[in-house]
């Protein structure tokens, strides 16, 4: 590890870091006369950085050598391959999530599950819990919702990721989810992480929408310490300045996280967008730039929505999306996920390949 | 309330809005040929708008007429006063909250508390739960933490504010609390803010670090709506692109705010600035924008500390803002709260002035 | 159009607008009672949204109806090409502009020029004059790198183009370069952008980072308005919060702009990137979002580049990116432009398709 | 200085940063074994960071150590004190500038220079060269407008300020003015910034709206770096997501600039703000971050300007202005400027105190 201390540092935080330094097993060498200049030898864990970043004395870690953390891309490790259903992200697997923004009405989420299926979803996204901006919105049918989103699952075959928002709400959420969601404004918030790091189901994690790479990071590490490995990262728009557009879609980040993590990456382009005739361009650009699969707000009848219906597209354009798919996966020499019939439809996560 | 339909909306959605219209006893009417800009006349209500806005026929509200949301201000209606033992925020009150990033040791929390009172805090802050964004940070001392807090409020007569994280957390701090604090990261978090909501105790709520000002105010909304009106608003800096300082504090905010609502708000300039060099002319800047309080990172050992030790300041530095504080105070005609001795401890609420 | 009056206008301001509605041939007709929301019948022009907008007593322009800047996508009208040697812009067809970011050395420029014509581009980029951020970096080869432009240009048959930051260079940029320039420091400096709209060459102009979708196409307006249809528009990233990458390449705004405009898109993602390990995945993604072209930095010996030696990728990862936008103009049914042995050399401009 | 090389950096590259340090007479030392880490020791000057920063070979430049350019604070050294007409910037001293935004008629612009001057303004601020982001918005009345400025400024005995934006009118600029402003939109434009380079007269260089405090700086080295000491940086507000201000003013800018630079420092509320109900606050929060001024749009009839009229506030809420601008310099022990009648209008430029 080299480590550098702020400029002229007082001799309590310089021997803080010593003392940290001699416990964790490294050996310490100083590289310039003002000693601020540290390299440390050792071995490596998951949380040295974070430790040694908690300390007054340290300006910055330049190199943090083998102290990797577990979302970190080791030399020549494979990639993660996370497993949902019918559907595989990453490791060369790539899969269409599509469905309602929330879920409202049974006979319309079936109408939906089955227009999505057809055209080639394996997973179907519906908020049951909706983390809106109003409190006086609409906030989704919550329990009803799980209860009809568990029949549609079973009616279907489809797999399903639905977003929960309360720690107190997470296990009746993991009966039902095959991937459980959690949204942009809960990104860090530690709580409910820890929550989800307790099971063992696929969890997909949304990137706050202001979060720099190693902060999305950060959070899908909360997952990944507390056992959980299967965590599925999710670029959705960062906040911009230009009202054309709601958020901006961070396609560098897509192919940057490819190359810090072996966790699988995908994008909504739904929410990226916030109005619907961008949504097949942003797809697309998702995918060229390396993403494992999409997730698109898909309506039959977008008046009825009862939020974000703007951004739903039809089943019509959707088609036109899973083509699209279909033609960039097979330019990459990936495999689009198919649904199988005899799948089980619980989650069957797949060992943490590493 | 004066509303613009979506372009060529279509028949279902212009109809749902009508159906909404109805319902919440408003008489409509078209203003030009193409019937996309309707005017709606009746009595509103905090909620309505919010229920317009989420119909997919609703291009925007231009003009909310009297559906104002309980955050706004009325015309000719008073500032709401917050009081925080002997803390008074808003409505000419001006208070310094100051205290460490976090509670490590009772002895060093002792002394800082005794050090701020010494210089005109009436308000102690201190984080039991710390909020961080690598799960191997120090995370807070948690329960141990909440009893130093109360032990060192009852020694020093000074008020308590401290941050909650988990839904399932809040009675425990609430007990200890005058003051709950939800922080930035969690702004959003709406199942948090409905709990908090529940309680008759004062809220301090951290603007997300990226949230609009009309975001901001809809998310004190939940605890408004939730049935408590003890809301203060604090601005602490907004993620910005230039790594001189840690973020960017937003004085425009700070006076924009006190025109849209009538709660208190006042400014964090240590999670702002992130260095403690810059600490003072951001607190001054922000009181001298108009904000009606300060809340200030303060450690008497900055080497110590296990988190954010960059931005805390020197009691020397800290008496140099309180001096600020009380003559900024004074230009403006406002006064600086001062503790009571005889004060009860516990936050006692000030009927919400409306 | 449907225009909005500040509301309590006072008369003057309302007088003021009333007399420039009368002057352009508006007939007007208020909307409700309050007369602050006026409807405008009549004949547009390109000037008369700006012209309104100047106007202190108009809080916005809701619908701009037939006053359609030149910019701007009319119905029905087709996409405008431009015709760069035998590069073409826009209405299906697609080009790769590429070379290195500085021109330093005439063998090496000449060796990379083959190279990239040996891959597929047919324009070849390179700063004569570079914009920089420091006085005391490299300026570029100005003049002398002019000569060498022209040069290679003779010597390989690519068309050039290379970048003008002062308006007392225009013409002699203008007389060895086939595309102009305008760099994103540039994008507002109405003086160039109306220098260049004297000239019938056409013009490559890049969003400044952190302009609106807006403000870009309004310079290009500066182009136009001077009797310039050849402008080629370029997304380079905007900026951003994060680190990983140098800007944040907005696909979305590419797929936005394609909708707001008929002029061609294209993006460059060697500056988006900063790093050259993720220029291949932007440069799909900017073509998958619907850009009409991408310029990439290309180098065969980046260690000795004087500038962004960083983001220049190889020949043979060049390779790799016209492989790339030969696939996805072909899945699209688009044309990639190939190098027209007998083509002459100058620019030959299409007449502006509208 | 602290050099730190690429990783794994080859050879040639390693070459080229050892040949420079040779040619600067720096001694090179690697301070670990990989080599990627080399302490340079010697004379610096202030070119020499960028001229490595060009390399690309290199990653960083962890520590300048004595290469220090010429904006930066050194220590021991007093701050510049820039000298326009009655007005001091820095070193103890505050100057208000105030006027209309743009100058449209000459009657007008001497009633409301007498009335900025009655209110305790020295420098008068108006456009004659106005940037706007559209070709058909009013582009000032040019040449006709610095002679109204010229005939005001001798009536009055205020100084001013006018901006420049075509490097040919800078002469012709220069003649009237006596601080030349560099706008937002041009704080990047070399070949500008060179120009006022070459006089030495003031200069007041606005800050781009997305402009990182090292480029702002770097902008000024160019002004600096040709032999004009006179700058004065000015803080407008940066892009911000939130549509309830304009801009965000930085007032953490301020703070941080006053410690890296000798340069004055002062802020311009109005175009922070957009709104004149916010400009009194920011004025407020500029200066007791620690400006050496402010700017003030001004206007006596705002329905009458010709470019943003929403934010010129009235001679009364200017009054305001002043007297808490008087108050805060009071409190700080700084001078407020005040107009010495027979101060020679010419900027008598102080020589550079360094």
């Amino acid at each position: 590890m080299l480590v550098r201390l702020r400029k002229n540092v007082p001799e309590p935080e310089r021997a803080a870091v010593l003392a940290l330094a001699g416990e964790l097993g490294y050996a310490v060498r100083a590289l310039e006369p003002r000693r601020e200049l540290l390299e440390l030898s050792g071995r490596g864990a998951p949380d040295h950085r974070s430790r040694f970043e908690d300390l007054a004395g340290i300006e910055a870690i330049l190199d943090a050598g083998e102290a990797r953390e577990r979302f970190q891309r080791a030399p020549l490790a494979p990639d993660t391959l996370v497993q949902v259903g019918s559907g595989r992200f990453g490791a060369g697997h790539v899969t269409v999530i599509a469905g309602p923004c929330a879920v409202e009405d049974e006979a319309r989420l079936l109408e939906i599950a089955r227009g999505v299926r057809a055209h080639g979803a394996t997973v179907l996204r519906g908020g049951a819990y909706k983390p809106r901006t109003s409190p006086y919105s609409f906030q989704g049918s919550r329990e009803r919702g799980l209860e009809m989103l568990a029949r549609v699952k079973l009616e279907t075959g489809l797999a399903v990721v639905t977003e929960v928002l309360d720690t107190r709400d997470v296990e009746a959420v993991a009966e039902v989810a095959d991937l459980i969601q959690i949204g942009s404004r809960n990104m860090a918030n530690s709580a409910l992480l820890s929550e989800v790091g307790r099971l063992r189901k696929p969890v997909l994690l949304k990137r706050g929408f202001s979060a720099t790479l190693r902060e999305f990071c950060l959070a899908a590490e909360y997952v990944l310490a507390g056992g959980n490995p299967h965590v599925v990262l999710c670029e959705r728009g960062i906040r911009g300045f230009d009202p054309s557009t709601r958020n901006v879609l961070d396609v560098g980040a897509v192919a940057a996280l490819k190359r810090m993590t072996h966790l699988p990456v995908i994008v909504d382009p739904s929410h990226a967008a916030g109005r619907a005739d961008l949504v097949r361009a942003l797809a697309r650009a998702g995918l060229a730039a390396g993403a494992d699969g999409i997730m698109v707000d898909v309506h039959t009848a977008p008046s009825e929505a009862h939020c974000d219906g703007h951004q739903a597209i039809s089943l019509e354009e959707f088609a036109h999306v899973t083509a699209d798919a279909r033609a960039l996966a097979s330019l990459d020499g990936k495999r689009l996920s198919t649904l199988v019939e005899s799948a089980r439809i619980e989650s069957t996560c797949v060992e943490l390949a590493r």
